[in-house]
């Protein structure tokens, strides 16, 4: 099926022409191979309502939202589908259920929204999905502290309708908003998109409970401590190798009154970022900022910018304020409180800065254009590999020294291997988390996919940007979470000694290796 | 010795008259009880003119700023004075001196500035003194990401002429500021007095490295990450159990050109209270936020405020506006910034809510005489004890909720429990560190000491004191650590399983237990 208008021409202009790619019809899944007893083992625990093998079930406990995944999936390969979904109701539950787990060897995968985009749903052996919304949503609201407890149910469309009935907001906004579920956030370390002013999902955990084989921990004393180690950081960020976690509590925010986004042109990416590092190191920061490279910025406005002769008035109003149109990088920056005048002082202080480095102002319109199309991009995703492309992320974030090099090296890196003598690949990436030492890079890959190997013609791709990556020091990943596949570079980034360290705990936590393993550390499964 | 003038008055006033508790001369250090096998061992890696077993070495090297340690102390025992002082110069050396530890089963106890007030240090086993101040103090600094990175001979007083030599600063001021090193900052998971801007050590800690017996461990890449747990949080606040911390990459920032402190007096503690969390809650928050509760309060105006008919001239003012001068909480406000219209603004943003809560302001020179003042705490202690008086610190930190009744509950508990028939403890608490969900209390005790039983006399208000905090689900240690004296409570904020997860992690780091034993986790040394 081909791509029609402003996306299909620039298809077609840039990257080239591809064939339609089907979809197949999902193949019948194979028996639950769990046995009997597994199955009453299991059922006891919870009720042989919530030990579920029909097929529609597993299928709809079955995730990943990778390239590599969506790859699989389109050619009707379900192999990653779960033997049996097991839905407990309490976390004494979830704990009884991964002792039985532990007895009778049966992997465990914690299943949230699905929506891992590193192969962190990726297990074939057999395997159950633990499936926790019978836990609960919204469990309670301290109004005077600002905390909410949120159980395993609470997904952002859930939660947040629930918590702004109080006047308040959790404020994080990933792409997978739509899907993913809170505990997901946490067990992955999320960053969301207005991660800037919010905060990660990390800073908004004040504290948690973990159900483990050995029983239950509950984390977290007050806003903050020196009690030896951070324990709750043990756990963010663990993807359900270390433990299943059953609620956590969360700081929310007084839901803004005054929402103020708007649109600004730099004359280039490296000026942008020039102005994004001091609005940071300045500490006037908004709550989201997020900067487009030259490549990204042309795609927005021929896919959404305006046409014909607006887009000559546009080139021209550019040009008189010393920006070329065709090497200007798009920001959008977004201010957000309960204070007015406070929202006004923090534009004013943020546009000093953006003054110095050349910004040119679009105006609020298109701020908002982009706030309520932000968490459009999963969707278009699909429609293009209908059309015959390969289209995939990839994320890292480095210190400031070394970003525009990182993003010119990954950029290269990239192109070079995807290029074939049947066209070239558009690579365009994104700043959209900012800190005072750095920031993070967010790179998004259009290509013809190669429908003989389609999933070769990426990890070439991949290995290419890791290797990039891994040797300008910059991190594996900055939001996307580690999964199967970027295990293999952990290595490199904590040490084997920091690897045995996290495998210490698993070993003590869940001896018998039967949670998510081969996610994150090396797998130990019986 | 008789403590003269408003001090001493204030004493008599409310505490009573105590004896001059003299200094007893230090007894002659035991000899070096490490064979000289060890010691040969040790010079082989450090020269043997890094090992030193001379008593002044010896006693430079022994710390502890408790009153527990000063009592000890004060009575000229000095039986946690290391058998030696070892001086590597590099984190190899690091290493292989902890392989030596291992293998001989020596107990090898970190020495920075030796300002633990929780017990760190008291290690009467044999032992080495590890002493890092040949590792070098500022290694490197990065201009454009803000980043230094900062070796074990660096203290507060060290680095930051160096810092503002390039235009930067760390910010980190906690009371133990003269002394205290800055890889024992992060040991001890430490907080300034400017927190509440500048955030905790923790927020300050980009990457670092970690010496263990087996091995080096180098952490952090990047300003931010999703790979996995965050294995630097394993080592903020281990202090000194799981490995040396032999370098620190940290977020410094511009040193301020603006700067503006002042005093603001609230109608009572509560009022102050609320006004604090809706600050906080408004995210307008000022970069040092500091309230006394009337205790306090009264103290620092008999101390250091207004005589005769000035005091009375304060009293009439504060008294038109509200305030009744004896039940008044007393407010310190600081912000600082690069933009003068910034902070002007941010103070601005803050004083609208002060309003709301009855704050009449002070002006400037009170705000600024407090600055100056900060970090002559410890240094009145001394003058205290000389004068024969009790004099303690301890702190916590809890939700919003639960704040107003954990200060009177841990009042009263600690006063209950220090009251005698010869008189009253005077117990006095401020909030010092505020967050979205909660803030810090910390509470300073003066009473006649009991000559007899110092020890017992402390040990039964502590004991009061952590029943309180405990129970209320504050945390057991906001920023003092944990050591030896809060041990026995981390597993009630743990949970054993906790516990369990970090010896696990200490087992695999320092089979042999060699590392601070005794300290934070339970005593596994040979």
């Amino acid at each position: 099926m081909a791509v029609e208008g402003p996306v299909g021409e620039f298809l077609r202009r840039h990257i080239g022409a591809a064939e339609a790619w089907p979809m197949e019809p999902a193949a019948p899944l194979s028996p639950c191979r769990l046995s009997a007893e597994d199955l009453e083992a299991l059922a006891a625990v919870v009720g042989s309502a919530h030990v579920d093998i029909e097929e529609p079930t597993r299928l709809a406990a079955t995730g990943g939202a990778s390239y590599l995944d969506w790859v699989r999936h389109r050619a009707g390969d379900r192999s990653d589908a779960p033997d049996a979904v097991v839905r407990p109701s309490t976390d004494d539950e979830v704990v009884r259920v991964l002792r039985i787990a532990e007895e009778r060897g049966i992997v465990v995968v914690p299943h949230g929204g699905g929506t891992s985009v590193v192969g962190g749903l990726r297990e074939t052996r057999p395997h159950v999905a633990l499936v926790l919304d019978r836990l609960g949503l919204l469990l309670n609201v301290d109004e005077v502290s600002h905390l909410a407890v949120v159980g395993p149910a609470a997904t952002g469309p859930r939660l947040e309708p629930l918590l702004a009935a109080r006047g308040l907001t959790l404020g994080h906004i990933p792409q997978s908003w739509a899907r993913a579920s809170i505990g997901g956030y946490v067990a992955t370390r999320s960053a969301g998109q207005a991660s800037t002013g919010y905060g990660r999902i990390d800073d908004m955990v004040e504290a948690m409970t973990v159900a483990t084989p050995r029983g239950l921990l509950h984390l977290g004393r007050g806003p903050s401590s020196a009690a030896g180690p951070d324990l709750r950081s043990l756990f963010i960020g663990s993807e359900g190798t270390l433990g299943v976690i059953t609620d956590v509590t969360l700081r929310v925010r007084p839901l803004p009154s005054e929402r103020r986004y708007e649109a600004v042109v730099f004359p280039s990416f490296a000026a942008g970022v020039a102005a994004f590092r001091a609005i940071a190191q300045g500490r006037v920061t908004a709550d989201v900022m997020r900067l487009s490279d030259e490549a990204e910025t042309r795609t927005s406005l021929a896919l959404s910018g305006p046409k014909g002769a607006a887009a000559a008035a546009l080139g021209r109003y550019l040009r008189a304020r010393g920006v070329d149109v065709g090497q200007s990088a798009l920001a959008i920056l977004g201010w957000e409180g309960t204070d007015g005048a406070y929202v006004v002082d923090r534009r004013r202080a943020t546009w000093r800065i953006l003054k110095d480095h050349g910004a040119v102002a679009l105006g609020r319109r298109a701020g908002e254009s982009w706030r309520r199309g932000r968490l459009d991009g999963p969707f278009l995703r699909d429609a293009l590999m209908d059309a015959g492309y390969l289209v995939e992320t990839l994320e890292t974030a480095c210190d400031w020294r070394g970003y525009l090099d990182l993003h010119e090296n990954l950029t290269r890196a990239i192109s070079d291997a995807l290029e074939t003598s049947a066209g070239q690949p558009y690579v365009m990436s994104h700043l959209s988390h900012v800190y005072e030492t750095g920031a993070s890079l967010y790179t998004t890959i259009i290509a013809a996919a190669d429908r003989g190997d389609p999933q070769g013609q990426w990890l070439g791709a991949k290995e290419a940007a890791m290797q990039s990556i891994v040797s300008a020091q910059a991190t594996v990943t900055h939001h996307h979470g580690v999964g199967r596949d970027h295990a293999p570079w952990l290595a490199d980034e904590w040490g084997v000694l920091g690897v045995d360290a996290i495998s210490a705990v698993k070993s003590v936590l869940d001896p018998a290796g039967v949670l998510n393993p081969g996610v994150l550390l090396p797998d130990t499964a019986p």
